[in-house]
Formats: structure tokens, sequence, C-alpha cells
């Protein structure tokens, strides 16, 4: 009987043992982008990212609410890119600490926002190691967020209407980090 | 009496060159990308391109159908781009007889599509006279369209979902197509 329970735990073991190895594998082939879209609200964009960063196989995407994950409409845009893509829960008002927290495991925090001080996406070399902040919809990455930052990148927009949709211009730079990593 | 008309026929006539030159300035600081979204059927995409073509100034958007320009859903996603750029109608069954129109004005003509001798987004040089040419939502470039092609370009996909919205894979293309000739 004992032989048996050790038998058992053995093939346990090894079986976790495994799975561990075959996550980290999964994982060491993402890149190594974190993508924060905690300040967004509109499911769309939320959903449209998740696919956006399963494609190009983004490291994490923080959002700050998982239950949508659960939503129909979610999961009707997402395509089930939610199962592949690690998505954590990063609420609105934990943000700041997040990045602090990043910010001491050796990535470079960047906005995606239209500031007197930003660079072009394509004068800017993109660190490996980098968190892109996503702004909210209409007002953008709020001040105190700002001040966080390494750096605030923005695509440079040449049209009378000047203002991209958040999905897509969070894909563009999504796109510009991977040809960047793509291209060393 | 006479004096006075030819007077007026004379500012008419001035008013009419300077409007003229004014269009053909706009026109020139426009890029010469020219954006065939005609076999897509989802207003949001269109509308969404709309938007993302004219904060790129591409030259023109062709579309199957005009009407749509009236359409609520189009208004509120498109943010007035229609307004400012050049959108024309080529309905499906022209799409061919115009892509051998605009080859024969000097322009290549590609195709965003995943096929076996696609070329990926970040190894093509794109010419500066471009006419991209999207697929439907689902079914992609018919085979048809393929034939007429000068190439076919498209996006890296690393993840197990392998499939980007049409609207942000068209923007990704015209971010790419802006950033080469930016570079140049």
């Amino acid at each position: 009987m004992e032989a048996e329970m050790e038998k058992e735990d053995e093939l346990l073991n090894q079986s976790l043992q495994s799975r561990t190895l075959a996550m980290e594998k999964v994982r060491a082939s993402r890149q190594h982008l974190i993508l924060v879209a905690s300040l967004l609200d509109r499911i769309p964009n939320l959903a449209g990212l998740a696919r956006t960063c399963e494609v190009f196989k983004a490291s994490t995407l923080a959002i700050a609410d998982a239950s949508i994950l659960r939503d129909k409409q979610f999961q009707l845009i997402s395509v089930t890119a939610e199962k592949w893509l690690p998505i954590i829960e990063v609420p609105v008002s934990s943000v700041k600490h997040f990045l602090d927290k990043k910010k001491r495991e050796g990535f470079s925090i960047l906005g995606l926002e239209q500031t007197a001080n930003s660079i072009p996406l394509d004068r800017y070399i993109f660190p490996k190691k980098t968190v892109l902040v996503l702004g909210r919809e209409k007002e953008g990455i709020p001040v105190d967020i700002i001040h966080m930052l390494d750096a605030c990148i923005e695509i440079p927009q040449f049209g009378v209407v000047r203002s991209l949709n958040v999905h897509v211009s969070g894909a563009i730079a999504v796109w510009e980090y991977t040809r960047q990593q793509r291209s060393q």
C-alpha cells in the first residue's frame, strides 16, 4: 500500500515537473514585452489587444478587471487569444505599484502618448525588456503615471484628424517592437 | 455692363485657379499610397481604416459602396476622416479594372495576404507609388486578384492564434510604408 502511494507521488511529481518545464518553454518563446491596458475601458479594444498580443507573442497583457474575459463580446473578438496569452489583473489603483516592481526587475517603463517630450516611434530603439503603458480612450495616460515613465513614445501623425484608435496605435507599437527585435 | 461682367469673370477665374492650386497642394502633401478596401464588408473596419488612412495621409481609400459614408456607425468611428481623406468608390466588380489602370500609371500593385509566396512585411521595401489591396474579412483576397499582384506581403505572426483583424493589419502595413518613406 505504502509502496503504491510512493509510486503515485513519484508519478505526480514527474508530471508536475514536465508541466512546469512545458510552461517555461512556452514562456521563454514569448517576447519580453508587457502591455499594460489597465487604463482602457472599452471591451472591443481590450479583446482586440489580446488578439494582437497573442499574434506577436507578447509576454503578458495587464488588464484592470479579469472578469471581462468571460464577456461574450470579448470572446467573440479575441478569438481564443486569452487561452494562450498570459493575461494578468492589475487594477487601476495598482498600476503604479506594478510599474515600480517591473522597473526593479530591469524593465524599461514606456508610455504611448502624445506629449511635448514624446519620441517618434520610428526614432526610438526599444529595449528588449519593455513595459508599454497605453492611455485611457479619451484622456490618455494620467500625469502621475507619465511622471514614472522612462520615456514617452508617439506615433507620428500627419492628417487633419490626429487620433488613432488605442488598439490600432498599441498594435503599431507592438509591431515596431517586434520588427526591431527581429532585425537584431 | 460688359466691362463689369468681364471683371467678374476674371475674379471667378482667379478664385477657381487659387482653389485648384490649394487642392493640388493638399494632394501633393499626401503620400503616394492607395488603399483598396473594396473587398471589406464590415463598417467598423472600413471606418477605422478611413481614420487610419487620414492620420497617415494616404492619397486615397477605395471602398465598394460610398453610401456607407452616410452611415451613423461609420461616422462615429471615422471621426470626420472622410471629410479630408479622398475616398473613391470602386465596386468589387471593378477592382481588377482599377488595379490595371493604376498599374499603367506606374503604381506597384500589392496584396496583404498570407500565401506560400508572401514576403514578410519587414523584409519588403515599399515602392513610393503603392496600391495595397486588403482581403475580405474571412476569405481574404480572391485568387483572380492574387494573380494580378506584383507581390504579396504578410505580417509575420507567431502565436497559436494567427489572425489579425483586417483594420489592424492594414494599419500596420500603412505604418510600415510610412516609416520607410520617412527614413529615406
